[in-house]
């Protein structure tokens, strides 16, 4: 069924975690639904995950996800299939959705995600219309891709609360930009529903707050399957105002760096691992996998020099760091091709559609691998995490490809919470809303 | 993307019908999702449809499907994520599913298809033992597939009103027997959800009442697409007291025919289409392709000879035709390898998940497919039906399989308000449930 080179070669033993996932499956379906009678699904999502054999965690939750053209041709139908779920319960009567990418009109490969995207939806039967936050776009503008097809973005136009393009009142607005820049003056209070809400993005979001959710609902799973939480939640703590350049802040980051070192050194030993445990130091908000440092002692974030400050201080659209978060390194001892890969799963509702590799030459076990350099492997069609085989107790890769499903699931369930709570704070005024100037 | 000798060739020039949905997807889909927000879903259902080039029509919805076995290992994922749907919606408390299989245990395929249908349903997330009505089964019976793998069939115990095996209380019984011998008492007044409904076996329904809800959707779908319904939709009649070993009634179906074959005329002659008209004659209850024959001219059926008389007279189970259903053949001009098919669509809840063509080596297009000597071929993955290539107005694969999803899902809209209708008459004690004895 894969080809063999894709084939990722765990070089640790038998997960015994992924044992207990397929031995419980039916009571973790059944946990999964329960969630979503009481929570609200977003829309869609992609989840970074790390698997180091022993352990299996998300580290980085994408509400924006940006790399639909990524997933094989042969994962469209559950693509179209989810979306449909998705719109019926949105808005059954949705005719038309504005869809508001990200400002990038020369990454190729971003342009190819919103043709996908938009592709998706139309497929899904809904009339989906790009509306550009780029001001320079000031009429309709059509651009060449690579693979053929195009992508015709269209200014924003708003007219009192509503928000469309010309000729085109749509009635839900979908949000493929994460707002690192802020929340413009067009996005706020609009009269349709714009999802994710605009809260959702890296103005207000916070990674910190994620996996405080997802800890949680990672300890309601574990209980359920009988594992030590630990096996799919790495630590982490939080450093506010914090000031690369000025070097202010550098002793809370030692600290939190020398407890989760020594906390991981202690859940080693007693889970019988021989590695060096480290820690990823990032930014608790932005993306693109910018300031992001791999940190194996605490001396390492007293003495940063200039280089790795100024790569520290600022991520995707200038937003400065105040805010970073120290999370436990997960090894990933995937490879494709011999090279070090991590999965990275797409949901769409409350459905696991598809997944590829981010695989960089250049990076070891234990370093970031959204990094420039990285390149993208499609996982093989048995890798649709649909497909458990339950039958079969030994280590096969549609088993792990469920154990992906359901750890990006409860991701998705985290964020779920994470929106629910922010939305409750938005309402009652509390959550600072950073601007544009 | 498909083998050669897979690709099924229309022999008809382009289909005006497959343009006209197409061009009008969007609102296609939108008219769906109108009508699973007023109607209940069925669990499940097969459509067999008939594509003559100028017309594509369903033939036969079965409520109880027996071929998810035929379906290609690739559709698996779309049937799981539609079940997870299916399930979500039925009892999202739902932990344990009762399947009620046919009484067949020496027919391999039958117990495949069973077998698949458990398969989906666990990696939807539930439990799924298998109960039995065979009287002979009184302890758990294994019984060895021939692809490898086993089937345990299960006597179906019944405690007060509630149905299970020994060990197992379902929250849901999924009936995949279509009860052609009657409701057997064991399944009447059960406390938990049986779906579909008893009433909706063939001791109760009849086809004609599906097509008579099935002209009403086609005629909506006809007028918001811009075509003439009778593309989409085969005349019929009916006679009750029908009995073809005493003759009497054959003076209704012989003007049945003849009213029909002259309607089509009149149509073909309207398109222009220079082909002979012919009729089917069938069971209006009752499956199998038992019972059905092809019919040009009205004097067919008035001198049936006794070997005709005997096919027609009784259906599965020794069922006795009394009510005969006349309905407007269509041509199929699909071949697979040179040989005449129909497609069949399979939908779980809202969604098509698959599909296969039966073909028949011996039979030509203008006779019933379902007999013995067919087989089935799988269709092309992208036959999917649901990435119509939107951007093509050409006869392509794709959007053949789009235009069979549609007809697939309108006959599914069709079976629910039959469903409906049946419910409210149960209901009201009007519904006549023809017992075993």
């Amino acid at each position: 069924m894969i080809a063999a080179d894709l084939t990722p070669a765990l070089s640790e033993p038998l997960l015994h975690l992924e044992q207990q996932v397929i031995q419980n499956h039916q009571a973790i379906e059944h946990w999964f639904r329960a969630q979503w009678q009481d929570h609200e699904t977003p829309f869609y999502a992609s989840v970074d995950l790390r698997n180091s054999g022993f352990k299996l965690a998300p580290v980085d939750t994408n509400l924006f996800p940006g790399g639909f053209n990524n997933l094989k041709e042969e994962f469209l139908p559950l693509c179209v299939q989810a979306s449909m779920v998705a719109i019926q319960k949105l808005c059954p009567d949705a005719k038309g959705v504005l869809l508001v990418p990200e400002n990038h009109t020369r990454n190729q490969f971003y342009l190819q995600n919103v043709a996908r995207l938009q592709s998706i939806l139309r497929m899904a039967g809904v009339r989906v219309r790009i509306g550009t936050l780029i001001p320079d776009i000031t009429e309709p503008t059509s651009l060449e891709l690579p693979g053929g097809g195009k992508l015709t973005l269209e200014p924003i136009v708003r007219r009192g609360n509503r928000l469309g393009v010309e000729g085109f009142d749509p009635c839900v607005v979908l949000l493929n930009n994460d707002l690192s820049a802020g929340v413009p003056a067009v996005l706020e209070n609009i009269e349709q529903q714009v999802i994710p809400p605009t809260f959702a993005g890296w103005a207000t979001r916070r990674k910190s707050r994620h996996f405080a959710a997802y800890s949680r609902v990672a300890a309601e799973l574990a209980q359920l399957i009988d594992i030590d939480p630990w096996l799919v939640d790495p630590y982490f703590g939080t450093c506010g105002e914090i000031n690369f350049q000025e070097r202010t802040g550098e002793e809370c980051l030692a600290s939190h760096v020398s407890d989760i070192l020594d906390k991981v050194r202690a859940k080693y030993r007693e889970h019988d691992i021989d590695r060096e445990p480290f820690v990823i130091v990032k930014a608790d908000a932005g993306t693109y996998g910018m300031g992001i440092m791999t940190v194996k002692s605490p001396d390492e974030v007293r003495d940063l020099n200039r280089k790795q400050r100024n790569k520290m201080a600022v991520v995707k659209e200038g937003l400065e760091v105040s805010d970073v978060m120290v999370q436990e390194g997960v090894y990933t001892f995937e490879t494709v091709k011999d090279a070090v890969a991590e999965p990275v799963i797409y949901m769409v509702d409350q459905f696991v559609v598809g997944g590829f590799y981010r695989v960089h030459t250049d990076r070891g076990q234990d370093e970031n691998l959204n990094a420039p350099g990285m390149h993208f492997e499609p996982m093989p069609f048995d890798g649709t995490c649909l497909l458990p085989e339950l039958e079969s107790r030994r280590d096969c890769p549609p088993n792990r490809f469920y154990a992906y499903g359901v750890i990006a699931r409860l991701a998705l369930v985290a964020a779920a919470l994470e929106l629910e709570a922010m939305a409750a704070e938005a309402e009652a005024g509390e959550a600072p809303v950073r601007r544009l100037a």
